[in-house]
């Protein structure tokens, strides 16, 4: 075909760049400049380019088919992490398998095996609980896999990407104080999930720098589900000294929190300030708006397909574990707190 | 293998069912009484069975691929159908191969050129825009598809599964009607689109039919978005004679119609009542939560499924188009109008 005759020399030659200029926008690499790295793609959208190393794979007999295995398909979390990886595939001629476990481990027999024997170029897997068994699968049967773990409960001996959690809890926390909050609770995941307590020893971290003490009464263990964040909130608002500001674990577990806030006829940010973790894209559609730690999902699959499609080329990895920045996302839902003398 | 030993037979007589039980249950055919599907497909789960029609297809050479495409990997919505895709295709051999078009042609072509190259058993299409032209390609190399036709576009000879729009679009009308509202404002999608259409037909009609007047003023088109609800909200709220309710055309819409009338200090429903439509996961999430008009979108997902699985098997369908029926889901975001001389 016409189309497999661009090599990466032309389209540096058309956008008038040096070849590994075309070689880092074709990894998605970040250092180069976006007007670049626009005219490049341009090029190679013209030309009808398609990655020779995808192409060769291809020749060989490549499968055409990346797999991505989620746990479930419940919640907006998984759909940004579906969506960033998808963004990379369209660039390439790959297909995405997508596929859910249910975490039943009947599922992730049948998932394997259908990758297995199905074939694939390699696999992306969303970790529900840690599933180190099945990771030792795909290496037998040389599968390249990329981990998406958002959780932080894999070593740095495998390929995958995760998120900043300590920092994250600590912005959050920091921001409260910063607003005149003393009396700051925490919601989180179960206690067992790192992601959980990196969290948690984000927002300790942040309580001791300012001197105040850690009230185990305000640290709140649950699922990262709304009504985790109901529940919690009614806990929460039943103490002697309940707290002027609410850390969720969630976006969605933040949602509990407004409905509970609500129920008890108390007013976001008036009267209880509310801080989510993940950022999808209901935090910006609800009233008030939610302030949030963004945690890049729809990056961390961009990176982690990134990642793969240089494994299945047999490129080395920069660095087998990465985890991108978590950032503070200041809406509508977080204030000063209400004056003790109202 | 093992597993391909269990047949129909077997399993209708471990479960203590007739044969065509069996058959109706592995068809997702809903005149199966709760008790007795979740007993048989126990036993199909404990057999290990595989439908023997697709056993068959893999066999005969199959791909092991269906491919789903949809506009996008923006909207809960589309995730709805995703999901009901995948509810039926677990229960299978086959994988689901996902692909986004972002309505571009270039994205389209690049897809149709995938599957067609790449092989594939069979496609379900959530369409855009009205694409007859891919619809052709698919027919032209004899893939069997299935169209999720929500925008009630295509014709009674293409297989699809649509909702039935203009019920929806009176039965919001009419709750609204029942509560004692008199200016009902509705915000739909583009005059082109047949679903909106349908539903502002619906709407019309159980005005009529109450002896009231349609007013071209509370009749507002726009983008299925949060923003559309946001700005023609503000627009009602200029008129001379502002709507004490208004029915959005999607949950998303009515997040923006929620914030609008926040931020001009109005409250849902003690000022205005706010009625949905599609009834994805973010109407429980809000406070109050949406009272909307349910679009089955999983369930259409499931359905388009159900249909291609015949196809493939070379089974005649009963129907080439169904429409699954929408239902009003009453929460909290409703109320008697205001009365006048507050």
């Amino acid at each position: 075909m016409n189309r497999r005759r661009s090599t990466i020399a032309e389209i540096a030659a058309r956008a008038g760049v040096s070849i590994p200029t075309v070689s880092r926008v074709l990894n998605n690499r970040p250092d180069v400049a976006p007007a670049t790295r626009e005219r490049v793609e341009r090029v190679i959208r013209e030309a009808g380019y398609v990655r020779s190393r995808v192409a060769n794979a291809l020749r060989r007999g490549s499968s055409g088919i990346i797999d991505l295995v989620v746990p479930d398909l419940d919640s907006p979390y998984y759909f940004e992490i579906i969506r960033g990886v998808e963004e990379v595939l369209e660039r390439t001629e790959l297909r995405m398998a997508l596929s859910t476990t249910h975490d039943e481990s009947r599922r992730e027999r049948q998932w394997l095996r259908q990758v297995i024997e199905g074939a694939t170029d390699g696999a992306i897997l969303v970790l529900a609980q840690g599933q180190s068994e099945r990771l030792d699968e795909l290496r037998r049967h040389r599968i390249p896999f990329v981990v998406v773990d958002h959780r932080g409960e894999l070593g740095p001996d495998v390929p995958s990407v995760g998120a900043t959690n300590w920092a994250g809890g600590r912005a959050a926390t920091e921001y409260l104080l910063s607003l005149g909050h003393r009396r700051i609770a925490i919601i989180a995941g179960w206690p067992n999930l790192r992601c959980s307590q990196d969290r948690i020893a984000g927002y300790r971290a942040a309580l001791e720098e300012a001197g105040l003490p850690i009230d185990p009464e305000l640290i709140r263990p649950g699922e990262f589900r709304q009504q985790t964040g109901y529940d919690q909130t009614c806990a929460l608002l039943a103490l002697p000294q309940p707290p002027t500001a609410i850390f969720a674990g969630s976006d969605l577990q933040a949602m509990g929190v407004y409905a509970a806030l609500r129920a008890h006829g108390l007013r976001v940010p008036d009267d209880v300030s509310v801080v989510g973790f993940d950022d999808v894209p209901i935090a910006t559609m609800v009233s008030p708006a939610l302030t949030t730690i963004r945690q890049p999902l729809a990056e961390m699959g961009r990176m982690a397909t990134t990642m793969l499609l240089r494994l299945i080329a047999g490129e080395p990895l920069d660095s087998m574990r990465i985890e991108l920045a978590t950032s503070l996302v200041v809406r509508e839902s977080c204030a000063p707190p209400p004056s003790p003398d109202r």
